[in-house]
């Protein structure tokens, strides 16, 4: 008994500490929310801007298709999941926006390719020959019909995503991009990562739909795999994103817990979580880096030692995860290092939202809020991820102490 | 002539200051040329390696058409345009740098599209839907005719130029660009200047095709002007770069020599030399901005920040030209201020060749020499045409002196 006393208080300062954090991360949520409920709805044309300068000012009002349906999918998720969100103002948003991506994202209906940048009234100004906007489109869309039972929606997200697989998996051709005799054998590591994240997207709480994408699901976190281990040709890809990595560490960790496999969450958990943080963070300032160079060398990328919001918001969502899953300790001392970083240098107590490029020193680089590639997603996905992933570790029962071990501590 | 005393003494003072720069840059020059000679070319396929490190050590093999084709223009220029360069190995590289863009830079011969990179061994592993490969490639194989006397490079350079301008001026779909309705309706800045460049080029010493492009050089000139005054609906250029307005000033300046425009002329050092840069130089860390927005928001660009070498080349050669064009001292005085600067954080004494991109305090950010946009072109150029611009300005005889204002200051 005498030396099961300290571990109870470690536990209890342990709780007290992730019950402080979920506060914190839940009163930033809000104000997050807040920000582009007030700055970037378009009540003229539906669907949201989101160049906003750092008081919310619009600055520009292209529609970049790749934020239209993240929003929309954050809208129609917090509705659907958060008592406290569940308002009509936050799905009519939503639904507006669907119906601007709904009328305006396809270049050429009944053709499926999506537009990457829209003008405001909805008329195409350039279209890039990837995926990437049809699967947010995708997200939108499949969000919308859980959020508002309405069937069009859901049929839209599968009709979509069966192109989009058709794309990737038979004929790239519809892309526009010509096939050329010295591009990669492999394509970029954010193409399976993106259908991974539409596997899980698409099959929760749906029997039928999870079964029909299994095996994508299991191709997508082969194909994940192999780009970490370098076995591809991929030239190209030597150069990674410690926030990409960390983005698929935790993509490839639902996807270990959905098929039950302890092996490959420890795989995952050493060479997407730990080793990017060790590689990516910066012993001098703090933060991690954009990008890191798998061979030293000096990346070409002009922004490689800035530090970006979202390979934080990745992290902080990564680690949490891994701690959740695993109940192994250092993984909350990394979630607690990066989000104590996150809040003190990314967060804006001014105005609202997170600045989203900082120097490499933590200087804001750009004061902007949003641009062409952020919008309404990172910053409160992570934050509803952890607030979510924080309040189920503080409704677990807690375990019976270890008095050897903690106690001796 | 006692007023006129002084007045010869600051004459004097300039002419050796003058000659100091002169000696300066001619001695960069060599040691640049050096640097790319020793450490990219590639003997096994022809062309050139230009993703070389600090130390000049290839840590990528990927061929990108624009350096290949803008490394044999200036091996070729150096060769026809200096006795000191007037050497076979420079010409060698340069003919086996032009073999191989004959090879392989077009992606389906005999259709005229260029490859944006290659592998080293002339693969095309990316096509860009714009038409500047294209662009470099003429300058590559005009110069190449002007060397070598051959006339089938001189062939190549024409049909390739006849294909450029008519996707620009008649028929763009040949780029694979889809036609959309959002879209700016002016083109990038760029197109214009690139051709105005062009037609340079081409009619150099050449009548013939001088009056052949001589309508397409006052279209070119026309466009450029519009871009600066705002007068089209190009929401997307208003992020303006200051290297970029730099370089148009230059290559607009050369038009109003060729036209006999003094008008025009006073109308392009305001506007595209003395405006870009008394609202692109950095007060407190000296050096130019990269990018400015017209409208004093913070650009989008990760980069906005930074020094890049480029703007400061560009902006060498844009004042010395205007000051030897128009002979006011003002534009000398910014010429000393760029130079100075330049050579003070760009040059690399260590290794060679100059460091590309610098943070906003001047500390070196991307310690590469080259890579797939910074090859052996920019700095060479530049020190090429300062060495030429300050001999002639040496060569011209003293002006009798006027002592009245200099020698009262």
């Amino acid at each position: 008994m005498s030396k099961g006393l300290p571990a109870r208080q470690d536990m209890e300062k342990e709780r007290e500490t992730l019950q402080a954090w979920k506060e914190r991360v839940g009163q930033e949520l809000d104000r997050v929310v807040a920000f582009w409920m007030e700055h970037s709805h378009d009540q003229e044309h539906g669907g949201f801007f989101t160049c906003l300068g750092r008081e919310g000012r619009v600055y520009d009002d292209l529609k970049y298709v790749w934020l239209q349906g993240r929003q929309v999918w954050m809208y129609c998720r917090l509705y659907r999941t958060f008592e406290r969100f569940r308002h009509a103002q936050l799905l009519d948003a939503a639904k507006a926006g669907g119906e601007f991506l709904l009328r305006y994202a396809r270049v050429a209906p009944p053709g499926k390719k999506c537009a990457f940048v829209l003008t405001r009234d909805g008329r195409p100004v350039k279209v890039q020959r990837t995926i990437f906007s049809e699967c947010f489109y995708t997200m939108a869309m499949n969000e919308l019909w859980r959020a508002t039972g309405e069937v069009r929606y859901q049929t839209e997200a599968v009709e979509m995503m069966d192109q989009i697989v058709h794309w990737v998996q038979e004929d790239a051709s519809g892309l526009g991009r010509p096939q050329l005799q010295g591009a990669p054998a492999a394509e970029p590591m954010a193409v399976p990562m993106m259908l991974l994240n539409l596997v899980e997207q698409l099959g929760e709480a749906d029997e039928e739909l999870a079964g029909k994408y299994a095996e994508l699901g299991d191709w997508c976190a082969r194909r994940i795999l192999q780009h970490v281990q370098r076995d591809g040709q991929a030239v190209l890809e030597n150069v990674s994103e410690g926030g990409h990595t960390l983005e698929a560490g935790w993509f490839l960790l639902r996807h270990c817990i959905r098929k039950g496999d302890p092996e490959l969450r420890a795989h995952v958990v050493d060479k997407f979580l730990l080793l990017p943080f060790h590689s990516g963070w910066d012993p001098d300032h703090g933060g991690l880096f954009y990008f890191q160079d798998a061979d030293n060398f000096c990346p070409t990328q002009l922004e490689w030692a800035m530090k970006l919001w979202w390979p934080h918001s990745e992290a902080m969502i990564a680690f949490l995860m891994g701690y959740s899953d695993s109940g192994d300790p250092v993984l909350l001392r990394l979630f607690y290092q990066v989000a104590e970083y996150t809040f003190r240098q990314f967060r804006d107590p001014e105005y609202g939202e997170w600045f989203g490029y900082l120097s490499r020193e933590g200087k804001v680089a750009l004061s902007i809020k949003g641009g062409p590639f952020k919008g309404c997603f990172h910053v409160p996905r992570c934050l509803a991820m952890c607030e979510e992933m924080l309040g189920a570790l503080l409704s677990r029962p807690a375990p019976a102490p270890t008095p050897a071990c903690r106690g001796a501590e």
